[in-house]
């Protein structure tokens, strides 16, 4: 296994046809199919920084703002943003399209978690994330403050160890 | 419309096998299907409080800890915790069984967000939600806190304004 | 294996949305997939029952008299009615809800049977089944005469024999 | 609209290969699936018959006594038995094959009943049925006597009006 | 095995419903949909002539001239036209009715070629086909033809070699 | 509407993962599946040429080598590489990845042609595609022969006119 990969080497791009099985009374896309495309798209990108069988973790915060549309075209960009151990945050841009309408709008962002596992389903370690340009360097920077708000909201760390995630409340850390 | 309706009045519970398609190559279900069918259960129970047609509008983080195969039984019981306006806030909590070996697990909790909508798509008033039990009530305080984070993390809503939230951190309130 | 289970233990609720691929070209919910439904909820209700794999060994007649549109909300509950040696017979109800026009009608009842298999697939017997509430008692007690019907719709007993079944005619007995 | 038909016009044959997502734990097809495909087969057979949409009114009880396993083809056919009014009794004869081990079972047999509707859903006449073959005029016959089962399984006929009904019991009918 | 089989054994008719998810935002049947169809009647019919797994080795040019709409019945009639060492040459028919408007149209023809294959993957030699009528005698004589057309057009046949397929273009063979 | 458009203005690309519905009993992806797959996103990639609703006109010969295997990754990527009139060819290549064995190969290639539809679905025009890469000019400058093959297959050009064609077998063309 290579020690590190970078973040580019992860990119996948998924691109779906909203079609009426995936649609609500409104004929708006239901969130969950949505999600549903999110955790498959990321799963790959997953896959492709460890070369390994993957398993979702966790799913950040996602907010829908937009409707989208019956026979709109929906594009899922994803690429890993950091390893840590054995788990690997994605991040998830996903574009609505109403093609002969020509109007292109950017619907969702999303963070998926993903653990790597042998046959048995026991975690493995991945390798490092190098990221290259500004941006894939601000996600990796902001993984961590991300991991502390997920253990946190899991039960797993004390709000007080989070020192990262303090940061963003402009408080001073308490030591 | 009615002016305010209980917690128990949009408890909505779903039942479902875990089929082939539904699993990865480990036979373990997928977290983006979970998450479909969250949303279905979760959007049912808003219907219900609301008697609207209903969109979802965010779903908070969603952690995934236990691996649920292929053939296992999965109840999603859901129910609104708490209305603001024309958003509602429902609780899911997801229950998977292995019925022949007898075993039941608690895998996952979340809290979806839905906005009621007119034909148009418009938000619209839904009735307030009226806690009963201490269970109901500790959800239907805690929504403050989770609605802050939700508009924190969607980039409206500054962290210095979050009162509810800072609590979490154990630290005095600036003003 | 326990020797007897109560009917309660073996109850099981699920909720659908009626989605697009469900209906025929007036935005009805097909027959066909309403019992596609019927046997997947009845399946887990014998399967609590009997910690058991089970295998569909019956349906009996199912009328549908209300038409289920696109949208509504199904719920279905289903409940083991009694056990006979492999196999049990499951009460389904089918609840269908029109939620933003506040209307939900008892759309269907049906009776499904199982037989609970090992892993070769053949029959082992099953725990029996005790009645508590007047209901349960009730159908507990028809199951007998559905039985007969059953087996005599499947050329496998003489309708002379089927004694339960003729008191429905009110006619004495042949002896 | 024509005065009558031939059951032969009404004829419609259905081939279907079992998937994964058709499948339980043991590989076998689930009930469930098989009465969905047994809908659409007889709902094409009376269409043909009455030239107009038609709703699915109520299945027959049916039999599940051979495991279909997986790779399987199923195939399904549909012949209208008797028209009453704007109703229509459709038969359908399903057969498995386990095409590389040469092996071919009937594996089930079943009687949808299903009603003519104009485009608000109303019922309206269909044209009569002609048996022609010995079978079909076996299947024509006993349509009478499944018609009147169906009723008192519905509600809504006394067992003691059963004229038909009461033959296959031996008994003299009380006038 | 046998040495050799009639047209007639392979003969598969399968019978859909077009569905909304089958649909573009015109209501109308996608072309993606309707091959996935014809692969799988086809191959149903090229394992009934060889007994065997088969996997799809072609597909020749399809043309889709006439729209099939939401509710339409489509009927696929398969037969295999020749079979060459392992592989079979399946001929498709389809026909789109409308069945309450009483149109029924021939909307496509298409060959997909098979190759039998053992458990490991490996192709293994298949029955010889015997033509009967005059029709299926046209088709096992135009299989040559387009079988080189195949392999032209996949790179594994040089045009001037397929001297079959030039008597299309009524030019002298090349020697 | 633009005069013209680039190629790589249409550029598209599609993963997916190969789920257990879309394979056969040797677990391999059916040719089927993949066919629906290259519709869809060749079809997405014809409406980002021309912005207008599209249907497909035609397929044309599609090999199948390389077995896909379950949890295999798919990937499709489509250009437009000619427009004619209404009509747009489309060239898709699939790429199946095995990536925890870190094996990528390219399995398919294939070529669909839509035609531009307005409400009515009659056809209407599209803008010009300017090819600016050598690939896409070998592949705009090979749409006319592939064209007239397909006029030919589908027998709405006579042979003897289909000049571009003919010169693939490197014979004098019969003025």
């Amino acid at each position: 296994m290579k020690k590190s990969k970078f973040a580019r080497e992860s990119i996948v791009t998924m691109t779906e046809l909203v079609l009426p099985n995936d649609t609500n009374t409104l004929n708006n896309m239901m969130g969950g199919r949505m999600m549903h495309l999110m955790d498959i798209v990321s799963a790959i990108s997953a896959q492709k920084h460890c070369n390994r069988v993957v398993v979702t973790a966790s799913v950040d915060n996602v907010s829908f703002t937009h409707p989208i549309k019956l026979g709109n075209v929906v594009t899922l960009n994803a690429k890993v943003t950091r390893a840590f151990n054995s788990s690997m945050e994605v991040h998830i841009e996903v574009w609505a399209e109403d093609i002969p309408n020509n109007v292109k709008i950017k619907s969702n962002e999303a963070f998926f978690t993903f653990v790597a596992v042998d046959q048995l389903g026991n975690p493995i370690d991945v390798p490092e994330l190098v990221p290259e340009t500004p941006e894939e360097q601000e996600f990796y920077n902001g993984a961590l403050r991300r991991r502390q708000l997920r253990l946190i909201l899991a039960g797993r760390m004390k709000p007080e160890e989070a020192s990262e995630l303090k940061s963003i409340f402009n408080l001073p850390i308490v030591k």
